[in-house]
Formats: C-alpha cells, structure tokens, sequence
C-alpha cells in the first residue's frame, strides 16, 4: 500500500529524492566482500568533501542517539562537560547519566546560544576532557556560533571535542578539521535527506587515542571496534550494516556533490530568511535572532493558534508541519526547512498556512 | 549502478523478496504520527504469529548484536552464565564483558550442541539470574535442542532465558512463549529475508521486570525506553525509526504468512535435508548429526578443496556461498538456505558447484 504522500515539512524525517529510494531497492550484497567496501570508501570518500574533513569516516547502523551514545562514552575518562541549549543537549547529558559516565551540564535559557565565556568558564578549571555542544537544536531554532566557540575550545588541547550536528549537516556549512571538532556527528533524515536508519560521524585521531584509554566503551558502539574494521578490513562495519541505507548514501551524496555544497548551504539560508521573515510579519521568533537555525525555525506562538488544527488541515492540503518540542508544544511551532525542500516547496507551505489562519 | 545481481546463498544478508524492496521506497511519514504506530502495531501483530507469542516485540534500529547487548545489559542484575556452541556465542560473552555486566561462559566443542546437564550444572548452583543461549549458530551449522533445554531452564524461575535466534527465526520453528523464552531476538537479514538493518525481540514481562531492578542499561539500548515507547505511544521507538525496513518487514511479513509459517519450516528443513545428504555424499558435516541447523549447512571440507577459488568461480555463474567462520575459515565452508531460497536454488547451486569441482 503506498501510502498517500503527505510532505513533511517537520525536522525529519523529511522527504527522500524517488531516485535515492530507488538506489536503496539493490539487490544484496555480501558485508565481507571487495563490493562492500568499495561502496563503503566511495560513500566516505563524498561524506569527507561534505564534513571539509580528512578524518575517519563510521556510518553506523543506529539513529542518530546512537553515536551520541559512541561520542561521550568511548571519549570521556575524567568528566564531561555538556553544553544544552534545550531538548537535545538535555537528551546528551541523560545519555552520560545512563552510562555512568561523569558528566555536568550548562544549560542556558531555551531560545538562547552558547558563549564562549560559558565554555571558557568551565574547561579553565581543568575539571573536564570533553566537551558536548549541539551544533543546531531543533526544539528551539538555535545554531549554536561555532567558529566563535571554537576559538576558545582550541586553547584546551586536552580536551576532546564531540559535536551533535544531526540536524544541520549538508545544510549550514560544518568545517570540521578548520573547526578542529574531534567527534563530529549527523542522522540520515535531517539535512542529508535520506530516510532515517542511518547514522554517520567524522572521528580525529585525538578522539580514537581517548577511546584507547576509555574501559567503559560497550560493544556495538565500541569506537575501537568501528575503527578496526573501517582500517584492516578496508571500509567495513563491526557487524551487518544497513546495505540499503549505504547504497542510499552513496547516491545521494551524488546528488548533494552534483547540487553543490556551497549552493546547498546558500539554499538552506535562503529559505531560513524566508520564512524568519514570515515568522516576524505574523508571530515572533523563539530564539535569540543572533543564532537561528538554517535548517527549522521555531516560531513563537503568539497568537495562540490551534497548531494541531492547523496540522489537520495541512494534511488536508497533503503537508505537515511540527508542533512545539517538549514543554514548548503548545508555545511554540516549527518549520522545517532542510533536505530537498525548497523555497517553492515553502512558498507554498507558507501561502496554505496563510489561507487556512485567513491571514 | 544497479548490481549485476550475485545470488547470496551465504548466512545473511540473503536474497530479497523484489516487491519487499518496493515497499522500503515508500514517502517517508513523521515518527510520532499515527500512520507511524499503525505502521509497527501491524507488524508487531505479525510478528507475534511467527513467535508463538503475545508478549511485547521490540523493533531496534540496529543489527542483531545491538539486541544481543540490549538482552545481557538489561536482564543482568547477578551474573549470567553464556552458553556457547561457537563464534557468535563467543561474541556475546565479550559484549558481556565489554559492558562491565558479571558473566561466565560454558563453551563447548565445536560442532558440539548444549546439553541439559551442562545448564542444570550452572544454574543449580543459584549463582546466575541469566541463561543466554544461541539457538542456531551460523559459525558451526548446529541448532540447539530448545525444547529439550527448556525443560530445565524451566526448574529455575527466577532465572531470566534470552535467546539469539538471529539466523533462525522464521526458518525454523520457535515457540516463544511455550519454551519460556524470555528475550527472543532475531535480525532483519537472516531466515527473514529483509536487508539487513533492523533487528527484532520479543519480552516478557519477567525480562522487563528484571530490567526494572538493573541499573547500567544504558540508553539507545535501555529496554525500559524501548518499553515506554511502545506502551505509552501507542507502538512507537524511543528515537526515529528505520522507516523503510518497518515498511519492509510488515511486507515481509505479509508474504511468510501466505505462504504459511509452518510451510515455511518445512521448506528449510527440506533444504537442510537435501544439503546434508548432499554434503555427506561429497564431503562430510561439520556438526554433530543430531543438533543440525535448518538454515545453514557447515560443510567439513574433507577434500581440501580451494573454496576461495570456487566460491571466484561460482561468482562468475552469478552465486556465491560462504567460507569457513573464523578458525574454520579454510576447513569448512557454509552453504546458507534460508529465507526466500527454494530447493529448485539449492539444486541449482549444488549442480553448479559438483561441476565447477568435476564430481
């Protein structure tokens, strides 16, 4: 049964190119053979020109919440300091909690960013080896200002940089060795465009010797274990990886390569605008205006409209967009805008919206 | 690049069904959507026939050792005791041990099945709250005598039974609730005949109720998220979803219930049948004659043939079976039918390889 296509303008999963589908539709292959791997070295490959990195690439079978998991439990031998800028952050520091891996957390009012200051603050006492920042939170509509964080993190070469940028990566540019991120990790169904299943992260070196050093690694997400089959079996996976997905991948970093990085950015950017400017004229913005997301725009709710009435009626129309994350479900509403969506894609969202509120 | 498609007759991934395939490639839906729980309760419902059971089925996006760590860390609050017949009984005491969880391990010969006087040794010292057992260990070709183990696993209540049935289930009979199986995990790309990349179990209430007095379960991994996200939202995974294998799985699922699940059973073991003969009369078996495996044949390589060199040639008739696992890399090989193969496959298969060798 297909299903009658609603598209989704939520922050994933999102819509899929019909051709990257069909791409996952292969026949199988064996996860031990030459054809693996050169699928798996050829996906790499694309995925380092995406990440401005030269580092080792894991895909993982695993949402997202799994490499986090990877991130903070394979890197943190002394403590972890955990930068939260709502429902994600939040999600990481519970994700060490669970562990027993020692962890604090610095979280700021939702709608506000990180500072350099805050994080100054905290790795000068020397406590920490780690740091976790979300890159781009989705329950708020905040991208945190890296290039400015990354100046002061880099004064601490002793500590280990992990980066959730599930939600913005192949949509705002992430220079992760300029950077100098250590762990920096993304989802399949965000900006990627690809269907959920499927999670990849960018690893330095200086991550894998912390790892050397971590006991407490687990199993399926050992890094060390990861890495032993990228190196000595030339691009493998620990165990089964997800074939479709990678057959998936590798496609649509075709299509992302063939669109261009830069235009991709540019047109994440420019639909963000778009619809911050129709976010203004008709509600507010959540988050601090200094740092708003290119990929979702939280939108105040400040006319208290029925958002799951709206929704009902988008459906209606064949879209859907999302309502506020969490504590903020009814306060506010979000407006994907990543992946494949476009500004035509938007304009139109926006002009249902419009006819349906009788703006 | 579609493949030039090599038929898999290797213990998983295996041959997909075309119209499962098709189904993956459906509009992706919103996780928290209705469309979603529908999605998996269908499922979960199907499931639950081909387990014999009416317990709670997890869907985890990962591969079946995701769920091999998920059974050990969650159930284990004394120390459990891992019966091993090979490697993958190998592998799950390491993922004990990785984790920090108390385990011992009672390995036998390979080639050898487990008996009930080994499990009536251990667990009558009261030392062990956890039996883990592989049911079908694709390492050796053998399959456990479940129904006779069962009977005194069951003398011991407050011992918690996982079982990996990852290259088993759907391929030869297992009475989850009958046995008393308490965790019965299984994966996508086995006797299932999905692409890898998902992975199944069926809890019961003891093994949940266990995982209530567990502390270190993690968190991608923690079976009372998994729980809470299926009771309380109504059938639905704690982070986002492999989307495309759901769809493929309640497809999938569809088919091995037209077919009939005991139909099913009898076409393994009417594979198995015809492969052992087949093996005895040009070779010989790896295992123990009275525990053979319905879903993949370990093959002693008597003759000493090249298998690289005829696995290139088979390749080159679009086919391909496996090597030794391991330490048994060159003195056996292995010839998977499970899944979708039929005898009229087999026979083929087993032409072609008498050919290649001149018998």
């Amino acid at each position: 049964m297909k299903k009658d296509h609603v598209r989704l303008f939520i922050p994933g999963p999102v819509e899929v190119a019909p051709e990257v589908l069909e791409a996952m539709t292969q026949p199988m292959i064996g996860h031990r053979s030459k054809e693996y791997s050169d699928l798996q070295r050829s996906a790499t490959e694309k995925m380092r020109k995406l990440m401005y990195t030269d580092k080792m690439i894991v895909f993982a079978t695993s949402s997202g919440t799994g490499l986090l998991e990877t991130a903070i439990r394979n890197t943190t031998k002394k403590k972890a300091i955990v930068f939260s800028v709502g429902a994600f952050g939040n999600r990481w520091y519970n994700i060490a909690k669970k562990n027993g891996i020692p962890a604090d957390k610095h979280e700021v009012e939702w709608g506000e960013a990180i500072t350099p200051e805050m994080i100054d603050k905290y790795l000068s006492t020397g406590d920490y080896d780690v740091i976790a920042l979300t890159h781009n939170e989705t329950s708020t509509g905040v991208m945190n200002p890296v290039e400015e964080l990354a100046e002061v993190i880099n004064k601490y070469p002793d500590v280990v940089w992990i980066m959730d940028a599930v939600s913005s990566l192949s949509g705002a540019k992430i220079e992760v060795d300029k950077l100098g991120v250590d762990f920096c990790l993304t989802s399949s169904q965000k900006a990627l465009a690809m269907p959920p299943g499927l999670s990849i992260a960018s690893v330095s070196d200086k991550a894998l010797d912390r790892a050397r050093e971590v006991e407490n690694r687990g199993f399926y997400f050992d890094l060390l274990r990861l890495e032993k089959y990228i190196k000595e079996r030339d691009h493998q996976y620990p165990t089964t990886p997800t074939i479709p997905h990678m057959y998936g991948i590798d496609k649509q970093l075709d299509r992302i390569l063939e669109e261009g990085i830069e235009n991709r950015f540019k047109r994440h950017a420019q639909m963000a605008e778009y619809v911050r400017d129709w976010a203004k004229e008709h509600f507010d913005l959540f988050a601090d205006e200094r740092y708003l997301s290119d990929t979702v725009t939280c939108v105040k709710n400040t006319r208290g409209i029925d958002v799951p009435k709206l929704n009902k009626e988008l459906r209606k129309r064949k879209m859907v967009i999302a309502n506020g994350y969490g504590n903020l479900k009814n306060d506010t509403f979000r407006i994907a805008h990543m992946g494949e969506t476009t500004m035509e894609d938007i304009k139109n969202l926006l002009e249902n919206i419009e006819d349906i509120l009788n703006f």
